[in-house]
């Protein structure tokens, strides 16, 4: 099962896809869509649009998943920022996907095994869990953590209805918590 | 020259749409489309994407225009309306229509003559503008005001580039104004 993740914003929107193979998972790709400092805001969510959909196109996930933003003490920013994240989730419906949402701690708890991860704790667990060659940018690390948290996150859906050994999926959540 | 306007919103986004003939404006159509209450987001926001493309494909409208919304005192309506605004401006630009961004006292200058308009005075001139029958409800009078203020834009244009014959547009607007 292909998974993608992503990490919105609106000028930098972080994507990441793995693939899941029962417990294990494994990169795909990740990178950046980026949009630029300047412009109206429908060109922008439209490279927002177009960059999504040409992911989806190529990688063909089986479903995705967001991270949940937060307010800014910036009412306008904050306004951005949904105004980015409203077009992700767009692109990723309108390819008929599932959009599964995710809150930072969340991912981070998933990734790190505490919701009060600092960013490189982040990128470094994302690089060894993905077992990838050298650290991934800050947003691209965001979204592969989005979609490895959406993958434990499957694991316990399947576990709550009895459709996965439970062991396995808890060996590999404490071998992470102590790795 | 067809036109859609879009008054954005979660629960409910209002949708209008007008055909430009010179100075002269015809309604065509409008509406709203409705989310519901409850639910995640993303499918909430498919709602939208699906309601606007449906529009567009019955109304074939050559340009859009949107309401440019405000930061609410509540940061996490502020967050949920940027959301829906930016699934609106997606469906719009997925259809590759330029979309033209008018704040609300844009609109209202437009068409009634003064910034500070109510409601019920938007509605009222909307439906004499464009000869309705009745009063439209308050979300689809002001996406055809957006619609109303957009055609109004594209005359000054025309105008700045000397294109339209000048006298025939501000007697528009001086009769718009004593009306």
């Amino acid at each position: 099962m292909i998974i993608l993740g992503i990490d919105p914003g609106l000028r930098t929107t972080g994507f990441g896809v793995i693939e899941k193979h029962g417990a294990k998972l494994r990169y795909i790709a990740s990178g950046t869509i980026k949009t630029g400092l300047e412009g109206a805001l429908p060109p922008r969510l439209k490279v927002i649009l177009h960059g999504v959909s040409e992911i989806i196109a190529t990688y063909q996930p089986a479903c995705s998943a967001i991270e949940k933003v937060f307010v800014n003490v910036n009412p306008q920013s904050t306004l951005l920022l949904g105004q980015a994240r409203g077009a992700a989730i767009t692109a990723l419906v309108s390819a008929d996907l599932d959009v599964a949402e995710y809150t930072a701690v969340q991912v981070k708890q998933a990734v790190v095994g505490t919701g009060k991860a600092a960013k490189p704790q982040v990128q470094d667990m994302v690089a060894r869990l993905l077992k990838l060659p050298g650290l991934p940018g800050t947003d691209a690390a965001d979204a592969l953590g989005v979609a490895i948290c959406h993958a434990h996150s499957i694991d316990t859906l399947l576990l709550l209805n009895g459709l996965s050994p439970a062991g396995q999926v808890l060996r590999m959540k404490n071998s992470r918590l102590v790795s």
